[in-house]
């Protein structure tokens, strides 16, 4: 197999991916990441110009891989707004289960390391947050047009709220290596929102 | 000056402080720290058996650092207990904004790329978290025992809830160069807090 191999640069981008999750930026040497990925030596520049254009590759895979999500989840208009918000989660915990929590999020690992000093990088992974941030607006939005929350909920600000809670549960899970900070955040983040007058507040599913 | 210099060692590990908070382990070269320490090249292993070791000496010079934090702050039986907990939150928001919010959590860094691989960092960080989140623990059912909080408040448990959203919003400080994250969740956290019947709501601070 060599470089020009059919899905070889496809197969380096997915273990990116897992690594990435994993490890540090600093922390995932070359020889590592290709010999994850099943590539020879050597065709990392082949495929990539620079680790900077390569990671920021591996994140418009992890954007894409969280649009999927996105319509496959959020906009699922069959599910009331908020117990979709809760299925995005408990998929999310499934897949931290998955790997023994020990995978994060990529944008939470690379923003503790490089994303004040490499500006380009750092925008990457900021517009993605905002575009989560306004996804998870529009779900709140949503959820007030339906009469589950209040009038008047401000659903830009609870959505900030929400993925900078999620990015410290998922931390805290990786540190304790278990699911409890993901459970607990979940239970919280849905029990404090601004329910409607005499709309049962929202209940986080019991976990399968 | 030589590695025998006075204070020689003291500066490595401060230097590491100030690099660990900022940038990966990974990404830190011994080079660039014994350069910001001022110390001759060949220091390092003078002073540390190894990188592992180091990283052990710099968490518990964070250790330090916080339990004076702690005895200040969070002590203050001055202050109601819940306005102890505002002050906490202020004082690290000044010191993100003087670091121009480059720098995050040593802990919420270290989990994000060595937590899981290695135990023995993995535990103090995982026991340092713990510690912190007795004090604040400690700190809520003050608030309770004073009849601010409502009686039977999951303490433990609001605790908990206070660390991860907290690193969570020093990750999105990072991410955005800004404070706003910090001060969303600071009031939101307050105003979410179970306030006992007849007590007006704890409301954080102006930021001076």
């Amino acid at each position: 197999m060599d470089c020009m191999s059919l899905g070889t640069r496809e197969r380096i981008i997915r273990s990116g991916l897992a690594l990435l999750t994993e490890y540090s930026f600093g922390a995932m040497g070359l020889d590592g990441l290709l010999r994850a990925a099943g590539a020879p030596k050597g065709c990392f520049y082949h495929h990539f110009g620079s680790k900077q254009a390569f990671v920021a590759e591996v994140i418009d895979a992890y954007d894409a891989y969280f649009e999927e999500r996105y319509v496959r989840l959020l906009k699922d208009t069959a599910v009331p707004p908020l117990e979709r918000l809760d299925r995005w989660m408990l998929e999310a915990r499934r897949g931290m289960a998955r790997h023994g929590f020990r995978r994060g999020c990529l944008v939470g690992n690379l923003v503790q390391e490089i994303g004040p000093h490499d500006a380009l990088l750092r925008d990457q992974l900021h517009a993605l947050v905002r575009k989560w941030e306004r996804w998870t607006c529009n779900l709140l939005q949503e959820a007030v047009d339906a009469g589950h929350l209040r009038e008047g909920t401000d659903a830009r600000l609870l959505a900030r709220l929400f993925w900078g809670g999620w990015q410290g549960a998922i931390l805290m899970a990786k540190l304790e290596g278990r699911a409890r900070p993901l459970d607990e955040f979940r239970v919280q983040y849905l029990a404090q929102l601004p329910h409607a007058p005499g709309m049962p507040a929202a209940r986080a599913r019991e976990v399968c």
